[in-house]
């Protein structure tokens, strides 16, 4: 893939991408939360979440793993605690039936979580967590995948990227939004790597033979790491049981094994948990809280969590997109192969 | 303080700790609920939360800024949440009366939280949240302290060592326990590491003057970095915002800026959260657990987080405590003085 970009602006990004997945059986509703998704990350410079996505959901379609028309279906387990079948399709319609009970019974009782079983979930997690923190509350979440990872001091995969997304609301500001792989690297920037052919930071990952590779392509065949060592570790084990068994799902490997033998992303859980710093604290705590901010922002070298996106996000103009990704995202909505 | 070691037996090391909390006025309930965390520091071979605590305890009683014979006062706010005034006591007394109602409105509703506010926790995080995996939930605690670490990329403290802690539920077996300073090392370790003048890792802290060093006394008196550089440095961030704003509380420098001129540990706030993974997952996942962690565990180089306390624990003979230190500890309950 070449190096050549072109732009589009966000209504031609969101177009392509739903007229892409209308084309692969999706329905309308499907369609427009994926795309949705796809150009809110294209917006904030977010590109390995962008239409580079694409291909890989309509692999899932064309398998047939991945249901395009379903309609997800929720259970309220208690007047907190939500149980969503996401029916095997994709995560963001899920996410736009389940949010607002969720967000509802967090801003009436402090909290409430959300647990999401038979997922596709291919994106960022960031845009579920502001979306809570619009109404004024934290967001947690956390995703596991296929086994990627190896635990520190280990050099077999157990974990997924695992990563994990929170966000803290702040009154008429952005919120601060923490969205990180547990693995030193998300495997979406590492097979961006691998295709641009650039190098990533030795300790991200081990060859296929469990050697140390600033080699993309290779660890993209061999094993991750988690990030920070043994502490980074613990925290994949903590997304991995989050995400698991917590909300009735499978462990990164199960996931695996039921997986095998198709193609497109894996069908796995996520746990979303709201919470309301109005309820537990009992106070406005706007102005403390932007009195933080200024001392930590006056800090040379620290850098604000999301601050980076949500100033990508002020530019209302098209963006720069890889032609060739473009190209074979027209081809597949004409000919409706992946080539 | 030498290296000698004396023998105590675990009986023995909790009348110790009592006997010198009550000499400096703490009364019964608050001195046992303290010798107790105490204790069984000792017991699981955490020892810079063991005896090498009590004479930081006393100190603050010393000082009549922490109250001894505080009782805390629970406020529940709605069926999940409840605030908790510690009235300027000591942290463990509080856990004592407010765990119980969280448990049970964890067990009944599926998750539930409690803000404690004016709280002086100078403790690990694990025994809160074993507690709450003894009951079958999930536990998961933050609390932040005086700002001691500095943003990745930044040489100015501004968060505290910001432990959190997260427990996981296993019926029959002992709960995987994570407990972790998001900064590179817990100040008590690098204040052990000081006291007894070993080195610590480069990139632990900053000396006074923002240099690396691996001088621990030296990084006492600078500056702690977070653990995992920017990922870590969030995950710091995450636990500041969770155990101040979140629950009514202060940020680490506003912690300082109350605190200043007196000794002892600062008050503070802390965020406590139960999870049910039987009502979120609506079945049972032991046994989906246990093959996992038997997959885990067979990785060559794996940790499991907290299993090497809990085997220490299966020892219940004597320990092997600092003779200076328990002689301090002595002197302090006959003279009533610091030295």
């Amino acid at each position: 893939m070449s190096h050549l970009t072109i732009n589009l602006t966000l209504e031609e990004i969101y177009d392509l991408a739903k007229t892409a997945l209308l084309s692969q059986g999706a329905n309308e509703e499907n369609a427009a939360a994926i795309a949705n998704t796809v150009t809110i990350a294209e917006r904030d410079g977010a590109i390995s979440h962008g239409l580079f996505r694409i291909p890989g959901y309509i692999v899932g379609l064309q398998s047939k793993k991945v249901v395009g028309t379903a309609t997800p279906e929720i259970e309220e387990v208690t007047p907190i605690i939500f149980r969503c079948d996401a029916k095997n399709g994709y995560a963001p319609l899920t996410h736009e039936h389940c949010l607002p009970p969720l967000i509802d019974a967090a801003k009436k009782f402090g909290l409430a979580a959300v647990a999401i079983q038979n997922s596709h979930h291919f994106a960022a997690l960031w845009p579920e967590v502001e979306k809570m923190s619009e109404a004024g509350l934290i967001g947690l979440t956390t995703v596991s995948y296929l086994p990627w990872v190896a635990p520190a001091g280990g050099k077999t995969p157990i974990f997924g990227t695992n990563p994990m997304a929170f966000s803290w609301p702040r009154a008429g500001k952005n919120p601060v939004v923490i969205d990180m792989a547990t693995s030193s690297m998300a495997m979406g920037e590492v097979m961006i790597a691998a295709r641009d052919g650039y190098e990533v930071p030795l300790g991200t990952g081990l060859s296929e033979s469990g050697e140390l590779t600033t080699d993309a392509a290779e660890i993209v065949k061999g094993v991750l790491l988690p990030f920070g060592g043994h502490k980074g570790s613990a925290l994949a084990l903590m997304v991995e049981l989050l995400s698991g068994p917590l909300v009735g799902e499978t462990f990164s490997y199960e996931t695996q094994e039921r997986d095998k033998a198709e193609e497109g992303p894996a069908r796995g859980g996520q746990f979303i948990l709201a919470i309301s710093p109005d309820i537990l604290s009992g106070k406005n705590t706007s102005e403390q809280t932007d009195r933080f901010f200024e001392k930590y922002d006056a800090i040379e070298g620290a850098r604000t969590p999301g601050a980076r996106r949500h100033k990508n996000r002020e530019n209302s103009g098209p963006r720069s997109v890889n032609a060739d990704l473009v190209k074979t995202i027209e081809q597949l909505r004409t000919d409706g192969l992946i080539t």
